[in-house]
């Protein structure tokens, strides 16, 4: 199938403009190989792990979260050269979707609020916000810990938490956690959190579960939605970054 | 002693012209009521505990290293009214020393690379380098954990570490890492790790200990120094965040 | 009265949409207590006389044509502390309408139009424009000073004036005067006339009423307003700059 | 004397590069034709009526202290079409020297301390700082219309009047004034007051004596000096802007 | 008839806000005299030969392409005085119409399209398309030397020419001759081509016939669109840059 | 020999700190492969042609004049890939030396200069200046296009030529003349003339002796000092762009 085509089914699933500004030139082909597309690979970063694997599966296309030019560039660094001949080598074309695909319909906030078992999932302007059975604050973090399979950190204390909401990737920003705030949130889950954060928001329960863990759901359920739609063999390859806690 | 002579002390301490320029206008006398001082207290953050503990025991000036008014504002909030109440109340007048006490001969920089047991301490352009008894990875990050009573996240392995670099707060920006690199770093002690350093840096040991952690023991050895300098009594007080890692 | 509902009335009043660009951050709320209402008072600026008056009559909240915080601050100085301690001590939230009660139906330009008997009151872009019996220069420029009780400053000679345009506060710009010149005024009432104008534009009579002199009757006519809107006690307190001519 | 001779010795009395940033653009020769001159005209603003009193007395070169185009022009108006037409016709280059004639030695402020009578003057980084015979704040303001031939508004009082801080044109700008108060100046003279500064500062007397009167008697005394410098025919032109008061 | 009047029409013709916004306060009256008209002049550029030619012919308004001012002034060079006083010695007004009347229908496009003997011409977002009789590169490139009468520079080679898109002036940017390839066309002729262009360019044929040439006929065929309009004199000077090759 | 040394070389020849301001970003190694280099090309642009050029020839390094990579980029299109693949394929690092070039000794300008058989060649702020043994304005136009093997555009006319001011590439801009006026020249050697050049500068001799023509030699002459500095074979690829004319 030609790249041309997928990228259109690709933009169905996560359209474009649903991107932040500052996504502008970050999302879509980010090498243009304008080839004939047999198998694709899909990760959460392109990573020369990622792209060495892409190539000895015989993909011709590698869907990531992260793009590989995160800052435009005039020269090419031996590092990117590096990457680039992976990827010219074996034929393999790049595409991302970023913040588009966060706020997509079956996206990385939906496929993470799924992850944590939530039922009746909305979505807001930012990430999603759902239900769990009421519980203490130490047997909801146990929960995400479990069900993410990750380390967490987290503060705040709630007596009891029933209503949950998620973000996929940095989301303790002032304006995400006062969303949540508003909507009735005991818990946000999400990661990156940081210390003017913690002593500005003690009053609701804070999970920071990892950027990788909160946005790789969203990147696994997205190989069967593309195979179904595409007919393609699609592979997921996962990249943990091993960030171990003491 | 009056305030103004207090400044003086303090910004020989802490030259303002050593802050960073996003600093601008947040260094110095952030509620200046040019009041007599004969009581100090010390803390990291202004928070209303640590007012209410500085009003209790009857300081006059608290020196902080974040300010209270981070984004300049034409309108005061509940929240923001509250705190000047207390100070205001208690005529507390309130200092920061940021960026410029980083940097500082003697501030937080130093006082981490001191309490990580450095020896040859260097200060270089960003935070400071210093040597280690050489040990494994593992030994090292437990040293780290042990000595500012934190827990740790860490990514990265080195066979043997003997030079460090420190700087406390938020340090993990490309620029300071790859200042690290140079210097020959193994290993690089500060807070607030993001996943797209965690990806671009697998070859050194990065060791997240907690924005708190990292700042605290600078602002602790102010106090004896002030102490001395000024003939006041000097008190140091502690408001942990209490961040839980599972 | 909650603040919150006073809020809700004062913004039918002076809607904030109406508001300058440049105004933005500088209308409503200005000092938020969240406190309940009982007495209302009414000035043209915030000084520590108007504040301590305030206190003085038991107000619990001041409403201000002017902002108190008219560049953002990070840093509060002791005048401003000062006058923030006066309101903090005696629980008196701070309310400010500036350029949407200039514009607003009943506003300040409204009642400088009445103050100065003029019929056919016309709601134009910029001020109000009205019919005056027909009159020299000299024989208006009286009325308005008596009207206003003020000093006056003129430029300009019409043989006879009947339309007159009027701004309360700083109105003497390009902007303002072409357009009266559009609208046919014979003369422009307004303040802080400057060389540049008086220059340009000798062709219609300008008077300069003085900024105290040509908003003042704007906030003493918003008492009865709000009185009968709020069923609270409304007290009006004036600040006269005692500007003096020789 | 050919233009460009002159205007060596014109940027000999006033510096451009004394100028303010805001003026860049606006000094020096604003009309150019290159001309030999054997006349020259001198006034405070190139009006209409100015151009043609210095055409009618046979001017080459009319300097001026301010400029005839402020805001930079692609298109000519009417207005403007005419002004340049008197200016061509009859062969007059125009010349401005503004914010740079205030600071220079002899300029604006210098003269207008000697006209008010000023002792001991002293250059400070704005305007000029002198002595006058002690006295009462109605005496001082007295003796500052009396001198300058104009009506004055004023504000504030202090007993004895005796350190006169003066800046011709609109000086009453924050900066200007709090350098009044740090030079001890207990009346500052200037022009176009406005009400913020009128409520900020009431400790010290402030005297608006019009732009026109407080930079007149600059442009006046700088026609000796360059008659002198030149030996040519210099001539004065007053146009005065006939502001009353009531 | 009023210059009112006549402007009223010419912004039918082409209409302002159709300009480019790099064009703002370059359109319209660049010379307003509020004069009668009963001659008008057209002209490619209002250099001083245009300005005396039209002098001589008695026009009261000059009509050209682009304008006098291009770069807003504060100042008035000697050239620029020279220029003026052709024009008020001589009553005539300036008006320029650039980028609008590129676009405007029967502008400088469609005229350049005429000239080349264009079939099915067709409007898009830049410039026009139109058809021509099947020809070789040489022959192609020769005709439009010739309709134009013009030297010109040309690169690419396509066997069969039939294509072809025009803009007049200066059209070369890469978004314009992206515009072409998408259009289909096999040769694009506009002017001041750049080395850049050449080197991205080659798989079209770009004929450079000189912004004089392509953008002369528009202001020609203005002329008895004007004078139908108008029922007034309009007379054409052409004014040719005279630039020669080798 | 390692790239490092030999870039440290090239730094010597063209110091990238002479470069402009909008070079920024694009003077350097624009593809940075870190490899050892036996075989140096040489060339105008990094053409397709040029790259695939320079890998046959077994070259390690290509020099260029102009930079692949003109405005910074997140995504890579198909010809980027394209041309990129050639140099990866192949081991060809890109090295870039621009406006830096162009002022170097023995750079862009010099070379020029030297090919025209100017005399007494002086560096000038902008491109240099020279002396040819008087002739008329054809003569000179002639020995232009023949020295440079190039068709040529011209304007204006001099009786006699002696003073010459020469600038590669794209130089007609007015502050560029402007000096060449100031400097006394007879003529001015640039490229990529516009119309509004031409309509203002008619009073110097200006020749349009195209992009290439102008630079190539600058580049050319480059080969014989790299492989004199660095011992290494070096091989220029000349790639006439072929532009024609009528």
């Amino acid at each position: 199938m030609h790249l041309e085509e997928i990228v259109t089914v690709l933009e169905e699933i996560a359209p474009p403009e649903l991107a932040e500004d500052f996504d502008i030139g970050r999302i879509g082909l980010t090498l243009d190989l304008q080839n004939d597309v047999n198998k694709i690979a899909v990760a959460l970063d392109p990573t020369d792990y990622v792209l060495n694997r892409a190539a000895m599966i015989g993909a011709d296309l590698l869907i990531t979260h992260h793009t590989r030019i995160f800052h435009a560039v005039n020269c090419i660094s031996k590092e990117l050269a590096d990457s680039l001949k992976i990827a010219l080598d074996n034929g393999i074309s790049l595409y991302s979707m970023h913040t588009n695909f966060d706020k997509a319909k079956g996206g990385i906030n939906d496929a993470l609020a799924k992850r944590l078992g939530l039922s009746q999932i909305m979505e807001v302007p930012i990430g999603r916000i759902g239900k769990i059975t009421p519980c203490s604050t130490e047997t909801f973090v146990n929960h995400v810990a479990k069900c993410l399979n990750t380390h967490v950190q987290y503060t705040g204390n709630r007596e009891e938490i029933s209503t949950v909401m998620v973000f996929g990737g940095s989301g303790f920003r002032t304006q995400y956690i006062e969303a949540a705030r508003e909507y009735g949130a005991d818990a946000y889950v999400s990661s990156e959190i940081k210390h003017d954060v913690i002593r500005s928001y003690s009053d609701m329960v804070l999970v920071d579960a990892t950027h990788y863990a909160t946005e790789n759901p969203g990147m696994q359920d997205l190989c069967p939605v593309i195979a179904e739609r595409l007919k393609l063999d699609v592979e997921f390859i996962d990249h943990d970054p091993l960030i171990r806690t003491l």
